[in-house]
């Protein structure tokens, strides 16, 4: 059984003490400097041990992982304290206010040989993962276009707008499902509130060959909306998270077109619309997090490499950035480029002291 | 009884024919190229004259009005010639291909003080009536945001990309909604199929004060979607043209703001969600084209200015042709100057003739 | 090309004229004795001949056929009429007031070797044809029960309870798919308005192997529902009439019973629930109307037994006249006994002398 | 603080725990003869004493109440033995498996003054009591009908059939808002699975002034259904408990007949039906236990009559005993008196005792 701290008890923090309970960890302390959270925790679990004093957690011998659930701009400190400190990390989404700071958690990780995760929650699901398969065998055939809506009534964050705290999740999604890294992207928005943080944005992330991914959020929506699509020629998906049994639907739905006349006549007899059978496919109902608390352990214990390892986060963390960048700018686009090579070294630095 | 020639019998013309003789106009001749279109004109109303030739409609002196339903590179010469032979003039929406088109056609028929009228549909609806109302009567607040989706599969236009054919309903519902009008906007999009005509398409318009609206078209999805919501500091509007029922939902809902504190403080406990009642609107159901054909023929009898008249097609079509050019530049935000005073003088010799 | 007349141009004439027309068959006189639908005729369609004597109808030699879509109460007389004067009939549902009376309509098209149609509309949907399909290969495996509402506001009919105008569509739609006879019926309902004709109704029909139907119909509810499943022990369907696309979701749900064990066990780990896969076929979308049509028209011409036949509409007014009864002693089960070998021979009259 | 006892810790008992905990209570004990649920238990809360005894809750003089989530059969004796104990008593619903045990705990209990309450769950719900109000200030006019859908997969309960699984919620539900008692009930099922407990199960309650009420139950439904339509002849409502937000609607519609004129004209002109707004009243969303939890906390320290009492849990066990016998006889009415006087006598004796 593996010992983990916990750093943070607030909105998140008490559903991954759940989960790491169930998922067979030990939950020995928790850090936080509210002392309304730290009274719920007692009244809950009173036989954990409790801390207003984060290097309680770094010294404690028996803390294999710190689990860090704060707000983003605190991610990299904390995360590198832990790191310095031996213990294997798991940071709340997204892993960093910079992707600069991200690519240092991932190399002082690979040095350590400790596993570096991030709470890519909805990874773990069993919709996205069928989603993932359903792309992976080509069943969709050319890809064409991402569309993501995720709008509710609040919560305002404190230190981040709307694209880091909603479209952070379908980043991680679109990152997972397609393998693919946008060339630019394109940011509009607007700042109602305090006239600083925007609270509603619209992302378009160009990718090659036409494939094009759009993302819509917003803090002041009156209806809350999940609302995926993905379209290819062959097939189409949706998927709505907030349904309770048909989460993903696969259309059998697209565009035929013969190529081998002129393209003046291509809009005219040419295009023809596919309609045939809708399918949804059995979803695994296992809570996420319990299926990623689990993986967590498993990484820890086994040294591997997690799905949503410092890598993935980091390429999250690269389309905020430049996403924030277009925003002030009024959508201007703004070309991005993905070291790769280089961040692949560093975290199979990881993988490779893992091993050892 | 006022009598009518129709040009174009394809998609819309039926829809226009049907409701020009329920609203009580005679229609007399139809004119379209295409011999299928005649021969199912001619099974349905055996009695209406057919052509192959616009200038029998042009000659035809009973003819007070012709209503135009072709596609929309035709739209400025069919209208221009009906206009110079004396004719009143209902044109399908978008009104013209280029905004000096649709100034020019303007100019025309305030010369001769004829009725030129684009027919944005959904201005007759019940549903967008409400809205106006609601709107007008300030019962939202100050207004956020616009967002709207129109999504579906298909159809391909010829000449046109799909802001031209799926936007252009919603730019008229804003502009007759909100009474304001774009700075600037910001487009993006994708062409699959031919790699020239955009497909899949959102653009943002960017309103003064912090006002945004945005704008989700897509001839590739594989569910339909018509979907508008429309939010203010007091309540906030989703409307969905498909329900059957309850198109209109307004909803007390948004946020609170205390105005004093510092700006450091607010987004601590300031910011308060207030969530209240629903309240679903009865909606006139009658049919919006019913309704339009009736204003049209009074507009006609009685010289009236109608309510989509040649500067509110103008005005859409000013925004399509900015969203064009930002389109191409991947985003990159396009400023929009609506000559409104110039404008209006040429439409207000409309309404000056028509009183004569 | 057939020649057909219609008597009755209320809510349903008009219906069955536009659709007879694209059908290709020649509509050429309609009868109606309400001055305001004549009125409303002869508007739309100044070329057919109207008349308040049905008579007119039965002496013209070029009428082949005659359609009545007129209050129930009035079937038996007109369709008999039609019948004696040598022309062959379609009815709209139910085919008659009592069983007696559909009985004495098949035994006089049978001795005429005329057409006699009954317009159970669903029949000839694209829907109900691919539940038919799906419950006649077994994929349901054995069958528990079909449950269905039908619920909405008005209208009120004249001369008929509920159960007559809104359980009729599902009691024919029953007929069609399970191609099975009930035992007995008990009926439940209240009139609210005059105290005499129920406006709200529960019908159960019993069938053999504990098969359960269920009726759910209501002229006072707020919302609009036509919705309908059918469980089996290894698929179950949902028919939801209103869904614009899916409208037969095909869900591969269940229980397992393992059979060996001893009845004291039944209820602790033996029903598994199995949930897999959910899957909406392709629906033919053609107007269910027109395809009724173009059958009338092919057993006119071609001398055959419709889909629809007498038989049908006998079989559905033999369950509403036991409904009536259950009705007024507050849930009774009434049994039910059809003699469908002598219905069968007279149907079959009409068979032979259709061949001949 | 109060001192709880828990019996049965399968599926309902976790809930009871947790919202006895947030609500205050301090649960000592917990009674299950099931390892597996100790076992969870002890993982979860490491300090609460666990037993297979249930006298140990009973000798426990720091436990004044007990709550009971047990099989139904099970009910009566264990909440007796609680009673003759000295403690207070809350059972989950159904209050018991006969009306005559019912009674005798309401007898047992007022005599000795404690606190009998049953778990009507939904009774604590912002929906259910929103509707109670609506319907206490006659804003549905005269009540017209009561209309409830219950259906989802699964459970099998052991020892009863669907009506006390499903049923007994909507009748409580039914015995709060309506606040009238029925006169007869008719009931048809069918027993697929064993042969003899009904899976499925639809349940008619007549009441004075042709007030109807219907309930539909089944363990073997593909999708999951919780819709209940209660319609009057000013407004009606639709409460769909599994819509997040809008649960409780309001319908400003309804008929408008003219009384005046004779009853052969009824059917003509007068029926005029209503369609006005719509409006989803903000609801209150705590969960319903927690309510539920403090009140029973707050009767057993203040000797305050719960809300759902004895009485409340006997007279839905009255409706379910005659359902079963009509359920055997195919539906045939079964009348239904309440000896209210004398029960209302038994139950006033605890509020007396308890006031002393």
């Amino acid at each position: 059984m593996i010992g983990v701290g916990l750093v943070g008890y607030g909105y998140w923090g008490p559903n991954l003490l759940r989960n790491f309970q169930e998922a067979g960890a030990h939950v020995l302390a928790v850090c936080d400097k509210n002392t309304d959270h730290i009274g719920k925790l007692t009244l809950r679990h009173p036989t954990i041990h409790t801390t207003t004093d984060y290097s309680d957690l770094l010294k404690n011998p028996k803390i294999d992982a710190i689990a860090i659930a704060t707000p983003v701009s605190t991610h990299y400190d904390l995360a590198m304290q832990a790191l310095k400190a031996g213990k294997h990390v798991l940071v709340e989404k997204p892993l960093a206010y910079t992707s600069e700071h991200a690519s240092q958690l991932i190399e002082e990780a690979g040095k350590r040989g400790l596993v570096l995760m991030v709470d890519h929650t909805f990874i773990y699901s069993g919709a996205v993962k069928k989603i993932e398969q359903t792309i992976a065998d080509h069943s969709l055939g050319r890809l064409y276009y991402y569309d993501s809506i995720r709008v509710n009534l609040g919560l305002f964050q404190h230190d981040v707008n709307v694209l880091w705290d909603l479209a952070v999740h379908d980043l991680a999604i679109m990152d997972y499902v397609l393998k693919a890294r946008p060339d630019a992207v394109s940011v509009t928005g607007s700042a109602h509130v305090s006239g600083q943080i925007a609270n509603i944005a619209y992302m378009t992330c160009f990718f090659p060959d036409n494939l094009i991914a759009h993302f819509h959020v917003n803090w002041l929506s009156p209806v809350k909306i999940r609302h995926t699509l993905i379209g290819g020629d062959r097939k189409m998906i949706l998927y709505d998270d907030l349904e309770p049994d048909e989460k993903v639907k696969i259309y059998d739905r697209g565009v035929n077109l013969s190529g081998s006349q002129g393209e003046e006549q291509v809009y005219q007899s040419l295009v023809n619309y596919r309609s045939g059978d809708m399918w949804a496919p059995k979803i695994d109902r296992t809570e996420p997090l319990l299926t990623e608390m689990k993986h967590f352990i498993d990484c820890v214990k086994n040294k591997k490499q997690p799905l949503t390892d410092g890598l993935a986060g980091w390429r999250v963390v690269k389309v905020l950035e430049s996403a924030n960048q277009s925003l002030v700018s009024g959508g201007r686009p703004v070309e991005l480029t993905f070291d790769d090579a280089g961040m692949d070294n560093r975290n199979k630095e990881t993988t490779e002291c893992l091993k050892k």
